[in-house]
């Protein structure tokens, strides 16, 4: 990896400190924010309501470079919804400089103060975190269970974060399905310190759980992904969002990190703009296909679903119709785009279908009486008949299947779909806005994600 | 089927009747040659040899216009195989005008005596047939066991050899995989008559054990064929030589001929010449090679053997390079030919190969040491690689698969492969031999076999 010469695992951790540690300058930014926004929340913010510093910035675990102040609006109980939602909204306007609406649990503020990003999140004040309304209610209790025991260990969390984010893993939102800042400074907390975390990791597996509370890891049989107890909730999985294949990377970037230890591992990779000739050739001898359209106005983590979906729709098409795909992908850049790679670069006019075993006389009488372009014929003591192909090129059967099933695959991006597309071909996508991404679709480049 | 009105089971089976049954010329011709040929048989065949007529033409079994006298040169149990071969040629050769020289258990000689065919086989003459040194040794029990059983039922027995020789499935040699003479005669003796044979039959599947000397018929599980013991021999399955599909086809007959009777079933299927315009149309459309070469100089039960264990490599090898074979056969006319349809006509560069999960650390280490030309990605929890195929299209494939492995495709039809082939594609095929075959190949019409 990097040009020194070997580095033993503390030196590198050392020196990758300077790169994750907010300098003086972002502190000083930070606490100048943090006390202007404090002022503004105490004009705004009266009993029975109150307001509480959360998340990364109240715990010092934020990362260099990504500074954003969580505050948090709490609510009484029975508050009816609308009203949070409403006054929530309120407040955040209220404090901030400029500002637009974001979606979790309930709409939120996001904006800035001092030139700082910062969250003004409502939510309810509950008695125990069992009984939460929304996800975010139980925001003040990992609070609580984190501060104390955080403290001391922040930078082995903002290690940790670094070195997931250079690995395009950090943030649960779906876009990304990677870790959230919570489940990095749980497994701070539980392993110890950021080496602990990785020289365990490499062992973690599908059915591996974490049971934070209590201390404990363990496998469960029937599992399929990895379950990590909440402390404050054991009926959550925090790493819920995290999907399979990125549990995956992050243990093989752990295996890596331990096998060779280097600076670069915190550093994001810079993606490798890849030949074009050797793109070309590629385009040329394969089958890869990408439905383009425009872009539907909502935000990522509902998108992203729906890009999901429309793409697993068809890859199940392509499959039903003998293309044998390889793999899908979707980017949204600024537009959207489906992308698939298949197997097959024309079938036959025809197929094979299977028809009953000889013996099953009623069934053979059925089957034969059907009226059919080819003569039925006998094989291994069944009936079989060819039938005219609906499909020879993955294109005609992509065209025509989101032409007629756009409704199945989301519903923005349904209804964009329905709007109009285009299907791009082989060397058709040498146009495309990013080549990193389809060097890494094509696996001519190695990418953690993608 | 025929033109004319639709007649009853009995109707039709009276007109068949005389398509069947020798007339008073061929009668009289048969009784000729074979006084003459007893005249000559007694000049050269001395105790302690000895001669009998056997087969259908002893029995009165035979159809009408293949006539063929079987006469049996029976030896003494403690003769040398090679003093019965060569006596056996001798005195076939001394009793026929005109000869060839033929395999079965041992050779014998084929011939004419007045213009009739005579077949002169040697074998030993046993005590029991559960001691026989060949197969043609059970022929004079065979013999013993019908003579009398089949008295009256002469021509049911040529009712049933007619209604399959039409169909293309009677003779039990390797190039028709079908009903011997003697299970005939087996099927009419169990039954009773030629329509009993045909009532029962619709319900015949591929474990049906047929016990003519216990008078039972009953399932057997796990069977994967007919099974008719040999009254004289019950270790042995009499339809041993009938393919499962000949069985479908033979089954299919009988549902037919029930369901609408007609004298057609009795006169072999005028072969319909395809229109050229769909043939070139179809094999424009769709994958279609043959593997044409010089046919070797040996007999067809040894041939087909090889041509069909030549096909199945092959298709088993298109099989494993993702070709999707639909169907292959064979052909042997002036050259051999070996017929291939797949389901693909052109595939990508690439395909997708499976990797270890990522918990499987050595396994994964394993995986991702070796040098590849794509990268590696993880996909539903392991790892997965593209690598170049090694055929893009079958013709690649066929022609590089026999000049490798054409030592595997039997010994003569091997060898001629080793020498030369050529493969033609699609409208090539245009100036093929036989369009007859090739339209029944490609299930454009129907025959039964094929
Ligand atoms: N998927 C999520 C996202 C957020 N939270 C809660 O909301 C807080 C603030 O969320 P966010 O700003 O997204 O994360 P941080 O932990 O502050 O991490 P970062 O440094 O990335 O801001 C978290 O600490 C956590 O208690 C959560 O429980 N689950
Ligand atoms: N494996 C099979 C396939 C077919 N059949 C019988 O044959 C009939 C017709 O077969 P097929 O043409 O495959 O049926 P469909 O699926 O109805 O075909 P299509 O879509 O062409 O109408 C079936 O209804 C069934 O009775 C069967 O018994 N076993
Ligand atoms: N696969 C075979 C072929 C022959 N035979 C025996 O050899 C005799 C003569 O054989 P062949 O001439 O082939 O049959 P036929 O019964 O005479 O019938 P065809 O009318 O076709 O000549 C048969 O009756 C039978 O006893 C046999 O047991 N198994
Ligand atoms: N399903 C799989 C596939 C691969 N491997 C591991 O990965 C190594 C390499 O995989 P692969 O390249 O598929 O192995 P080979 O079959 O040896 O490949 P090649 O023919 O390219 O040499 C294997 O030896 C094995 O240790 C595995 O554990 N499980
Ligand atoms: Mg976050
Ligand atoms: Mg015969
Ligand atoms: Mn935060
Ligand atoms: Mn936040
Ligand atoms: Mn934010
Ligand atoms: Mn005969
Ligand atoms: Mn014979
Ligand atoms: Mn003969």
């Amino acid at each position: 990896m990097s040009g020194t010469a070997e580095m033993s695992l503390e030196e590198v951790i050392r020196q990758a400190l300077p790169l994750v540690l907010p300098d003086e300058e972002e502190r000083r930014k930070a606490k100048e924010a943090e006390e202007e926004l404090k002022k503004r929340l105490e004009e705004v913010v009266k009993p029975p309501l109150e307001f509480r510093f959360l998340g990364s910035y109240a715990r010092n675990t934020w990362l260099k470079g990504s500074l954003e102040i969580d505050v948090f609006i709490l609510f009484p109980e029975d508050t009816p919804k609308e009203e949070l939602e409403q006054k929530g909204l309120e407040i955040g306007k209220a404090v901030v400089d400029e500002y637009e609406l974001r979606y979790a649990a309930h709409p939120y503020v996001h904006g800035r103060v001092k030139g700082v990003e910062v969250d003004v999140v409502p939510c309810y004040r509950l008695r125990s975190p069992e009984k939460i309304k929304s996800a975010v209610d139980r925001t003040p209790f990992h609070h609580e269970w984190l501060k104390d025991r955080v403290k001391g260990k922040e930078n082995d969390v903002r290690l940790l974060k670094s070195f997931l984010k250079a690995g395009g893993i950090y943030g649960a939102e779906y876009k990304v399905r990677g870790f959230s800042g919570y489940l990095c400074e749980l497994l701070i907390v539980f392993y110890g310190s950021f080496i602990d975390v990785v020289r365990n990791a490499v062992k973690w597996t599908r059915n591996t759980v974490i049971d934070v509370a209590g201390g404990k890891v363990y496998r469960k049989k029937g599992l399929e992904n990895i379950l990590v107890i909440d402390p404050v909730d054991e009926k959550r999985n925090v790493a819920a969002n995290l999907s399979v294949d990125n549990l995956a990377r992050f243990v093989e970037r752990c295996r890596d990190f331990l096998e060779s230890p280097a600076i670069d591992f915190f550093i994001p990779e810079k993606p490798k703009v890849p030949d074009v000739e050797v793109l070309r050739e590629e385009l040329e001898r394969r089958a890869i296909y990408a439905v383009e359209f425009e872009k539907p106005d909502i935000v990522e983590d509902n998108l992203y679903p729906q890009l999901e979906r429309a793409c697993k729709r068809v890859h199940e098409f392509l499959e039903r119709n003998g293309f044998m795909p390889l793999r899908s992908s979707f980017f949204a850049g600024s537009k959207c785009y489906l992308f698939f790679e298949v197997g097959v670069r024309e079938l036959s006019a025809i197929l094979k279908r299977i028809g009953p075993p000889f013996e099953e006389e009623e069934h053979v009488k059925k089957f034969l009486r059907k009226r059919r372009k080819y003569a039925a014929f006998i094989e291994g003591g069944r009936y079989w008949v060819y039938s005219e192909r609906s499909y020879i090129s993955a294109r005609e059967a992509i065209e025509d299947f989101i032409r007629k099933e756009w409704k199945s695959m989301g519903k923005n991006v349904g209804e964009m779909l329905s709007k109009g597309f285009k299907v791009l071909k082989g060397v058709e996508l040498l146009e495309f806005e990013d080549p990193v991404f389809l060097a890494s679709f094509m696996a001519l480049s190695r990418k953690l994600r993608g």
